[in-house]
């Protein structure tokens, strides 16, 4: 047995006892958690200002630098974030539905939970805390595997999170960390059938495709996102360009940013310009068909990459289209299938987007930056899964459950 | 492009169109394509004949021939099927939840087609007609590669489909089969990422398990089971009894069919006489723990090996547990988390057996035999989910659908 073999099967006893857990013991042992974690500030700064000086001489810096960093304010968010999860609902042992046979059979429809979760991150410790709250809730033990870099940081954490469960009386092996953070250990962790019921990766594009392919553990692909604005003919252009400028420069570097827009071609004259000079005094590059270009000063010609490239940046690629049906094509060609937005004052073009766009979350005139769980009212967020299967979009504590069949019988057999 | 990610392309274009069709047109083509079938009975039975001879001078026979037969009888439930597949509520558009947030924005969950469906079965010529039924009532295309015993058949019943859809001016790609039986081209399917939304294999362990272990589209893992009935102390013989024959020898070579019982040790000395008498009766093999085999003449010692084994048999494994912990600690170790049931009058011990136990179906005093998407008023049946994603136990016409998010909004931007 190897070591994430041996780590699995801890995690599925631990699992066995969470699932029968009250809501109550859970949302002690979260905030218990919290206290926790407030307490071992110093010991966690330390271990994070080592991450930090190890990363420094390795030559990182900028973005990456910043989301490995740790600060009282961020480690009072993980406390306070294990907080809001207690509060929240219990999303198992929910009936779902429950309905008499013929033959008397009771066959009810239960949320449970999932079992055994793995969480495949990159370099931001506070999502040991946010990943470990949402599992504990939702019933399930935890497997984290984060990036080297951020490795004495989520071992302090996870350190402080097993001590205060063991002291509850409850499986510190709710949450486990793995602490090889070699490539081998990565692949192992996505071949660990029998023990992982579902392995969550979060990170950039290039961590979910390798999970994608490498994976022999059910996966929930995450968040990317080429989104796309298309505004229509009848756009009413006072809502068009405060929600393309909100949808790209909000916050530019997430997945639910826009990074495309289109534009009918009988308002191109008159939109482009206009959305044109807004964007750039935001500082966003555009970068355009050849109908953008001679319209908008500054603009640059897009290439066929750009048309799918999920920019997380000051740019924006933008297209002129004869009619929404060029748009929808267009939107079916390159989207990745997390939110795309039609601005139009129009009736039927806007249930037409909605029904004939393929994402998972579509809009008529609003800004794609809600596609969110806090936005849409889940109270936290595992991730948005860009996928069909199990959860589409913002994903909360109900997506970390399962279900079964519990039927209660008198002696049925089957004729 | 390859080949299969031409089929990819063609089935996704299809499915753009079925995504939009309404209920009416989507019965009249599943009515107009069960006519087709009995019209085409003698190309069909043809092309069976012709795949049937080809078996037998391969060397096949048995259950395998039997599975691979058609007969008229069965081309007649291929028919029926579709017509009772167009009888059933429509799974899409169901709007589960729509709620107005405090800045306006109307979010509501609806649900949508699944898009493209891979089905990869083995030797039964009618998976083509139910898959196809089933996915096109969801509003998916279907790619379906079938083994290539039954190559002949499928083609002449896919080309019956193909050409009724044609006629009635829907898009024939909506169903689509490889008739490159290859590994390789079964291989390509599995990778088809991009193109295939899910991968449903149906058909034995180890076709399954290839898919698992192969597979980078996600797939929905189906039909393993080996099936627990723990008889407790309490349990009533005339109701364990006839539940035990029933879930053992009703039907021995289907997923939901008992294949291990567990004891009380209590009720051992008399119980097992008893039900190994009714057993033998029925021509079950009996493989028993030493207990077992000392109080059932004819019992044979059971091997580590037993426990694990799905016999889809006339063959039972047996063995006498200490309590209902240690029957659930058994079923925790050998489960496939398809069906399992315990027999009791005990109160605490029913509810604290549907809760601990781990499986898609978990049964008081009922046989397992009843999980099946028939049976639980589902209409029909795509196959039985073993996995936690999307989908655990029967699966209908819901459980080929997804979900996306649809937001209603008026200009609303994000602070």
């Amino acid at each position: 047995m190897t070591e994430l073999e041996q780590m699995g099967k801890f995690a599925k006893e631990a699992s066995f006892l969470l699932a029968t857990l009250g809501t109550n013991e859970k949302n002690q042992a979260l905030r218990a958690c919290a206290a926790a974690l407030r307490e071992s500030k110093t010991q966690i700064l330390e271990a994070n200002a080592a991450d930090l000086s190890a990363a420094k001489e390795n030559g990182i810096k900028g973005a990456f630098l910043d989301r490995l960093q740790l600060t009282e304010k961020r480690l009072e968010e993980m406390a306070a974030g294990l907080e809001q999860v207690a509060s929240l609902p219990d999303p198992v042992g929910e009936v779902l539905s429950m309905q008499t046979l013929p033959n008397g059979l009771i066959i009810g429809k239960k949320t449970v939970p999932m079992g055994v979760i793995g969480i495949i991150f990159e370099a931001r410790p506070n999502v040991t805390a946010d990943a470990f709250g949402l599992c504990l809730k939702a019933g399930s033990a935890v497997i984290l595997r984060g990036g080297k870099e951020a490795l004495q940081s989520n071992m302090a954490v996870v350190d402080v999170f097993r001590h205060t469960l063991s002291a509850l009386s409850l499986p510190a092996d709710a949450v486990q960390l793995i602490t090889d953070t070699s490539r081998e250990s990565a692949t192992q962790m996505m071949r660990l059938n029998g023990y992982l019921d579902v392995l969550i990766p979060r990170g950039g594009a290039g961590l979910i495709r390798s999970v994608v392919e490498n994976s022999t553990v059910p996966v929930i692909q995450t968040g990317v996102g080429n989104c796309h604005i298309y505004v229509d003919e009848s756009a009413d252009f006072e809502k068009a360009i405060p929600i393309i400028l909100n949808a790209k420069t909000q916050r530019p570097g997430v997945c639910n940013a826009c990074e495309s827009l289109l534009v009918h071609e009988k308002i191109a004259d008159a939109f482009l310009p206009a959305i044109g000079h807004a964007l750039q005094e935001k500082k966003v590059e555009i970068r355009g068909d050849e109908t953008t270009v001679s319209l908008i000063d500054g603009a640059i010609a897009a290439t066929e990459e750009d048309w799918a490239t999920e920019y997380d940046d000051y740019i924006i690629s933008t297209r002129v289209v004869k009619d929404l049906d060029e748009a929808i094509q267009h939107i079916r060609r390159y989207t990745t299938g997390h939110s795309e937005a039609i601005i139009t004052e129009n009736y039927t073009n806007a249930q037409r987007f909605l029904n004939e766009v393929d994402a998972a979350a579509v809009y008529v005139n609003a800004s794609t930056r809600f596609t969110d769980g806090g936005q849409f009212g889940f109270g936290a967020e595992i991730g948005i899964s860009t996928q069909k299967l199990h959860a589409r979009g913002p994903m909360g504590l109900k997506e970390l459950t399962t279900t079964k069949y519990i039927i209660y019988g008198n002696g049925q057999i089957r004729e």
